[in-house]
């Protein structure tokens, strides 16, 4: 096990009726709150009142951004930070999926920024240049990210074509609310893709070349049980509570590091890739990742890791086969099904995405180096998976 | 899924080399140490000298509580609390196994309190009553209770033969300090020790009656695998750092409250059970545990709760079998078979407990009332498991 600094002080505030709470803890930071949202979702849902007037019991003055976009805009990040900035904002609440955590989180870190945090930290990964940054709480509306417990942000530059990523402490949510009957609202689509998020993310974490880490891959397994489990129930019932709250909490203790302490390494590359996609064709994140995954693990599998994907295929999928091989390749073929099974397109083309930038795409996916540890991918490892998946 | 407000702000500096930085993580507390250790092995290993040397070189002033018992004693605590009140101590460092870790969280207590925190808070259970204690730190070197994570402290008192529990979040450790390398000196016996004891905690919070908690039952059951894994690899090779590590993270993880949070209830009978036999006998605790565990099994099983035995025979054990009840009973005696290879005895008549106290210790184990949550259990179901085990 490698040597690791434990650290996750976010607070959680777990199931029905935790919202009305959102005014007492915010009291802790200050009396001005910037409330940061999306489209109206929710305002529809009936969440934004909820939370005004909580915060407006316990005497915070409220100042509001609305319509951040699916994949948030850096454009967003500065309108925020000024506003933040102008105003005089003690804690920042986001509002809504991943997305909007996000784009709290970078708002956060301009706020009381120097330099440019798109240059600095998102393109140049100048990491350390930040020492403080505004404290961010959320009130999630979407199980998937895990973002409402990490300090990762991943915002899109619509400009220059490009969706980086970053991750710091100092921009873990102070406190995170988690009521899961505030995602009975998300449509079946965005469901499916946010199931497809969850277990992306701890594939990622999962399948490393290392032979280290047994407790934190048993850790991931059970959460992947949870959740093929849930994930069905979800997408079917939209508001079965427990089939919400385990999908819920699953997404939050699959991104907060907590799995990754310990490992030698990660992988990631299938989110390398799919960034590309989101960030040339602004397609739903996961379900870019659903239509991937199986094409990346079909092509990284080898002599070498197949004992990895005979872990998954036996502890996860409870199969058996005549030798490692057919085991790995029927856990891969139980992914796709399990994807399919959620409305979860197959090809890239069901999507609207043909050869045309492929190239492109392959390129920026491997700007910054290969992806992945499984097995390192160039451009040209980059190009065929995405052929593979037209 | 139960509401919950998830709470886990200690810090876990874990690894090769991590004592060193004892010194500058102490010195934002203050420049007062109270070191807490116990007969003397922290100076065998060599902890001790690396520790003072760390603190020194902070500046920090360093005062010594040595000799807790392994049963830690309320007299400790009250001549703990006396020093921290004189000297002005600011931090609290436990150097040991949960029984000097649990006696540093009772000074932290004692030591602000305007009562007896014995009588108050471990008797009477007025936990409220406690509104500050001073911070506790810790550096680990037996791989068991989890205390280094939680805010649980058990204390035994020799006059009144009692061992009574708390648990507050203001004795949370502010940070503890987990080295594999320094378990390589706990011998077999007390290895074997921690492992049952570090199973029974996942045990305790696993088999309940309620049928929620998928997600978290799924989580004990990766720890459960991990300890079965690694258990017998670090009693059979004492430094074997890979087994030691992850049974430490384990130990650590399963009892620092995430695998409750959300779950409906937990048992406990077991510990509860245990306890009597400590606080009558001395003898160890994982022991007791060990001896007791699979009796209660045989003893609560039944056609109401079978499927919780079937889950941890199939999920744990890789168990099957004709019916639910074969597979319920196979995976008891597995339960006892792995004890056993770790040179566990299996009665209390091994130990030197005969039947002269055991009505005494079932009236006590039940003086608050009903035991666990699978079976209710009375005093006369606990002297029954009691005589099982003779």
């Amino acid at each position: 096990m490698k040597n690791f600094n434990y650290n996750i002080p976010t607070k959680v505030l777990f199931g029905r009726g935790k919202v009305n709470e959102v005014g007492k803890e915010a009291k802790r930071y200050g009396d001005k709150v910037l409330l940061v949202y999306g489209k109206g979702s929710v305002k529809k849902s009936g969440l934004f009142d909820v939370v005004v007037e909580s915060l407006k019991k316990s005497g915070i003055h409220i100042y509001k951004l609305p319509n951040i976009d699916p994949n948030p805009r850096i454009d967003s990040v500065y309108a925020g930070a000024e506003l933040c900035r102008k105003m005089g904002i003690n804690l920042i609440i986001a509002m809504g999926g991943g997305s909007v955590i996000d784009c709290s989180k970078a708002i956060a870190a301009q706020a009381n920024y120097y330099g440019d945090v798109w240059q600095d930290l998102y393109v140049e990964q100048k990491l350390n240049t930040l020492t403080s940054a505004l404290p961010v709480a959320s009130i999630l509306t979407l199980a998937a990210t895990g973002s409402e417990m990490n300090g990762n942000s991943v915002i899109s530059n619509m400009h220059t074509n490009q969706k980086l990523a970053i991750g710091h402490d100092l921009l873990r949510p102070v406190f995170s609310i988690l009521d899961p009957e505030y995602t009975f609202t998300v449509n079946q689509y965005h469901t499916a893709a946010g199931v497809v998020d969850i277990l992306s993310h701890l594939f990622e974490q999962y399948f490393t070349p290392d032979q280290e880490g047994y407790l934190q891959n048993r850790l991931m397994e059970a959460m992947m049980k949870t959740v093929i489990e849930y994930g069905p129930i979800a997408y079917n019932e939209l508001d079965d509570y427990e089939a919400r709250a385990n999908l819920m909490w699953t997404s939050s203790l699959a991104l907060n590091g907590m799995v990754t302490y310990g490992k030698v390494s990660t992988d990631w590359a299938t989110h390398g890739m799919e960034h590309e996609l989101s960030a040339f064709y602004d397609i739903t994140h996961g379900v870019g990742l659903g239509i991937l995954t199986p094409y990346w693990m079909k092509y990284v599998l080898s002599e070498e890791n197949v004992h990895r994907f005979v872990e998954y295929g036996k502890n996860v999928w409870n199969l058996d086969g005549e030798n490692n091989m057919e085991i790995a390749n029927k856990a891969i073929n139980k992914t796709r099904e399990f994807f399919s099974s959620l409305g979860i397109p197959s090809t890239l083309k069901e999507v609207g995405i043909d050869e045309s930038k492929l190239d492109k795409m392959a390129e920026q996916a491997t700007m910054f180096g290969a992806l992945g540890s499984m097995k390192k991918l160039y451009k040209e490892d980059v190009l065929a998976i995405y052929k593979m998946a037209l």
